[in-house]
């Protein structure tokens, strides 16, 4: 009677907190979930670690990576490759563990035409105001990279309805608590139940023929 | 940015708690859910109050609510009819209310009919043994209509995929809690958040311009 093992999929324009709000789910519920480690061929920010943030590859070793099949997805993003590595996936939901994917738009349709049961979240700040003042206060970054961030967001705008789930990130706490509540009340979509179904259904018929 | 009411039908086997779900949700969270009460023309049980659970109407008065369309749906169910008078429920969505309709498989269906945005759930109890014992072992019905019911809980059984999520009422507790947060999250679909969706693109769209 237990839940299937769900694959979520979590985009949102750059600023939206998704970076945030995985860590807040991965402190809270820590045995729920298995967050994917993506490779990249961009440099670390300060502060990033190998392996923790990112897998941080040169373009030699992602091409590779591509050619090898070792990559559930991958897509350019501002002049770099970020990709989802297959086997961490795979592992982590035949072990029973939700697997969250915090990856962009490309990514995300991909994963969807490989895995079709995935689900699809996208978070957003709570108004448009709102979501310039992040990108652009970050502070960390020149002119040219917001204005392509800026562009790239009304790329994403126009791609939200093929997304399962919209999350607004107003406060945190809340996000996280939100995210969570739509992952297990997923795992209760009657498609995603029917050995369930099937079993009671076979119990029932049998004791209604006697 | 406030989620938009919704309709929600609670069907499942007799002896599912459905009932006591109800009553536990309303007790929890009395401002965020409203209960319809049916209108039914069989007789009182020990306890029930007109109003309360549920309007006891003669077959006459019923067929003149059918007759005028006061009624959203209409069934029979072991010889009696039972409806779901229409003001109430769309008076209170208006009003922001999610309202819960708790009726069987041919209501829900007819409900899905008229209101295609309603969310549709069947609460089972953990096993068809379990099942059985709790529609036996209610003491208060005579064998025929035991007979009934396990035949009736056999056609149910057969109408489960119609459904859009199924709960598995194993603790009251954890049911009713299961049911709020499957009911709270399903408001987060893409499709139910069309005009927040809207209203960010389009100040994204101004802003990527400048």
């Amino acid at each position: 009677m237990k839940d299937c093992a769900l694959l979520t999929v979590i985009s949102g324009f750059a600023g939206s907190g998704k970076g945030s709000a995985m860590k807040g789910l991965l402190a809270k519920y820590p045995d729920t979930y298995a967050l994917s480690v993506s490779a990249t061929t961009r440099a670390p920010r300060p502060g990033e670690v190998d392996g923790r943030e990112y897998f941080f590859v040169s373009d030699e070793a992602f091409e590779e990576k591509i050619r090898t099949g070792a990559l559930l997805e991958h897509a350019g993003y501002v002049g770099h490759y970020y990709g989802t590595p297959r086997a961490y996936v795979e592992d982590n939901l035949a072990a029973g563990k939700d697997v969250l994917l915090e990856i962009e738009i490309q990514g995300a349709l991909q994963i969807k035409k490989q895995f079709p049961a995935a689900c699809l979240l996208f978070l957003t700040p709570p108004t448009a105001e709102e979501l310039k003042r992040r990108l652009v206060g970050r502070g960390t970054e020149d002119e040219e990279t917001i204005r392509k961030r800026l562009f790239r967001a009304s790329e994403e705008a126009d791609g939200i309805e093929q997304y399962d789930y919209l999350v607004v990130n107003d406060d945190l706490d809340t996000c996280v608590e939100t995210i969570h509540r739509i992952i297990q009340s997923e795992k209760k979509r009657i498609t995603r139940c029917l050995d369930t179904i099937n079993t009671i259904r076979e119990g029932v018929h049998a004791f209604s023929e006697i």
